[in-house]
C-alpha cells in the first residue's frame, strides 16, 4: 500500500537574540533543511539519512525521531512514520539545527494528517527533539520555525507563544567552524546575576519588543544590548567582539551570539547593508584563520514550507 | 511688575508595573495635584505652601525646587519662579507624589516659557526632584507624568522614553495608610537574583510591552507576574496577596505593588469591573482594619494638565 510523501523545508533560527535569553527567537528564509515524510505500516519511526552527518537512526535518540515519537503518542491511529532527513543547516552551528529537525518533521507529518493539530501542539511534540539534542525542552528555536516570524516565548510552563510582527529585516549570520556544545554555553553561564544587570536587560528586551511592534528601527538597534549572557559567553567566540564592533560600523543595527554560538547574526534595514555586514564578517575570520560560512537573509514569515505534497 | 501665572494639575502615576521594576510606569486621570506657577523677580525659586503637609521650603530640600532649580540653571534669563502647591496626592502612598510635584513644577514653568524644553529635558530637570525624594534619580514616574499614558524608560543613561499606546484600562487603587519609605522597600531587595527568576521576569516584561501594544488584554494579564520584587516588598503590606487573589476572582486582569508600594493597584477592561476591585480591597482593609483611600480611575494620556493660564 502505498501513502502520501510530504517535503518540508524547515528553516535555521537564532534564538536568544541578544537580550532575549531563553524567551525570543526568529526564522530565517535560509539556509533551511529538506525532509520528506511519509506515513508508513511500519510501526514507529524509521530514519533515512540522506547527508554525511551520521545522525542517529534509533528515534528515541535522532532529534526529529523523539519529536515523531511524541506526535505517534498523540495520534494512534497511526502506525508509523517514515523519515528521509537532509540536512543542510550544521549541526552545531547555533542557528538551530536541531530545531529545524524537530519541527520540519512534525510540521510534515501534521499535513499528511490534514493539520489535526494546533502549531502550539507541533512545538509541544518538536521539544522533545530538543531535549535530546540539548537535554532541555526550550523552545526559543522550536517556535519561530514552526510559527515564522519572530516568537516571544513568555512562558514555558504553562507554553505562551506570541507572535510579534517586525518590520523588514536583512540578517547576516557567519558560523565559524569551531564548535561551541550548547549543554557547555549553558554551564558557564552564572546562576546568579546582578540586580541592576537583570533591569539592564529587561529595559532592553522591553525595547526590543517595542521596537518590532512599532517598526522602529533605532529603537531596536538602542536595545540590542545584552549585559548577562554575551560578556560570559562571547569568550568562547574568537573575533566577537571585533565582528561585532565592525558590523556596526558597517552600519548594522546591532546583534550577537546566535542561540548559544558559535555562530553570530547581525541584523540590518536593508540588503546593501547586510552585504557590507558580510564583507566585514569575511575579512575578520579570513585574517584570524579561522574557517567559516556566511548567509545573508531575511527574516522568514512563513516557518517550515512545505514545498511539495504526493 | 506681575508676570503670567499658569496652574497646572499633574497626575498621580503608578511605577513598576509588577513586571517592570525600574522601567515602566503610567499615569492616572486621578488624583492630581495642583501647582500655581509664576515667573519673579525674585531670584531663586520661592515656595509657598497651600496645604497640610508642611513640606521643606528651601527649595533644595524641597522635590518641587530642586527640579526647579534645575530648569532655571538650563534657562539663566530667568531670575526666579513663585510656586504655590496644593498637594493633593498624598506624599508616601507610591502613586509618584514626588514625581507630581517636580513634573508638575517644570511643565508649568515649560508653558510660560513658551515651551522652550523638550519633554525630556523636562523630565532631566524633574529627576532632580526625585533625587531629593528618594536619593535616586529614577524617572519610572517622572516619565509618565509628564508624556501621560505608558512609558517605557529602557534606561536612565543615556535617557530612552519610550511611549507604549495601551488600548484603555481601568485601574483601582487603594493607598493602606501605612507607611513604606522608598529607601526601606528599596534596601530589602536582594543585590543579586537567579538567572531563572530574571528570564521568568523579562519574559514577563516582554509579553506586557506586546500586549500593551497588540491591545491584547488576556496576554496583559497573564504578563503581571513578578516573581522578583513583589515577593520580597509584599511582605510589608498587610492584606497584599488577599486584596490580589480577590481582586482578579473579581475580574481584574492583575496588578501588584505600585511604586514601592503601599498602595495596590489593579487593572480591569471596564469600568464595572474597577468599582467590584474597589469593593473588595475596601472589604479587605475594613476587616483587617487599616484605614485606606481608593481610587477608581483610567489612564491619562494627557500627562501633566494646564489647567489655566493668565
Amino acid at each position: 500500500m502505498s501513502h502520501k510523501k510530504v517535503i518540508v523545508n524547515p528553516p535555521a533560527t537564532v534564538a536568544n537574540v541578544v537580550c532575549g535569553f531563553d524567551i525570543l527567537g526568529f526564522a530565517l528564509n535560509e539556509p533551511c533543511d529538506e525532509l520528506q515524510l511519509e506515513l508508513s505500516d511500519e510501526a514507529g519511526v524509521q530514519i533515512v539519512n540522506n547527508d554525511e552527518y551520521n545522525l542517529p537512526l534509533d528515534p528515541e535518540k535522532n532529534v526529529s525521531g523523539a519529536a515523531l515519537l511524541a506526535l505517534l503518542d498523540a495520534a494512534p491511529d497511526v502506525k508509523g512514520i517514515k523519515l528521509t532527513s537532509k540536512k543542510i543547516i550544521k549541526p552545531g552551528s547555533g542557528i538551530g539545527s536541531s530545531a529545524a529537525s524537530a519541527a520540519g518533521a512534525v510540521v510534515g507529518v501534521n499535513h499528511l494528517l490534514d493539520n489535526r493539530f494546533t502549531k502550539e501542539e507541533l512545538v509541544q511534540f518538536a521539544m522533545f527533539g530538543e531535549k535530546v539534542a540539548s537535554g532541555v525542552k526550550h523552545a526559543d528555536n522550536i517556535a519561530p520555525c514552526i510559527y515564522g516570524g519572530v516568537t516571544l516565548i513568555r512562558s514555558i510552563l504553562p507554553l505562551d507563544i506570541i507572535s510579534l510582527d517586525a518590520p523588514t529585516l536583512h540578517v547576516t549570520v557567519v558560523h565559524p567552524q569551531i564548535e561551541v556544545k550548547t549543554a557547555d554555553a549553558r554551564q558557564i553561564l552564572k546562576q546568579q546575576v546582578l540586580l541592576k544587570d537583570a533591569i539592564k536587560q529587561w529595559g532592553n528586551i522591553a525595547g526590543l519588543v517595542a521596537g518590532f511592534l512599532q517598526k522602529d528601527y533605532a529603537l531596536i538597534g538602542r536595545s540590542l544590548e545584552d549585559v548577562i549572557i554575551e560578556p560570559v559567553r562571547s569568550i568562547l567566540i574568537p573575533g566577537f567582539d571585533e565582528v561585532k564592533e565592525k558590523s556596526k560600523e558597517a552600519g548594522a543595527l546591532g546583534g550577537g551570539i546566535s542561540g548559544s554560538g558559535p555562530s553570530i547574526f547581525m541584523l540590518s534595514k536593508d540588503n546593501a547593508t547586510a552585504l557590507a555586514v558580510e564583507k566585514t564578517m569575511q575579512d575578520v575570520f579570513t585574517r584570524i584563520g579561522i574557517d567559516f560560512h556566511t548567509h545573508v537573509t531575511t527574516i522568514n514569515n512563513e516557518g517550515v514550507k512545505v514545498v511539495s505534497c504526493e
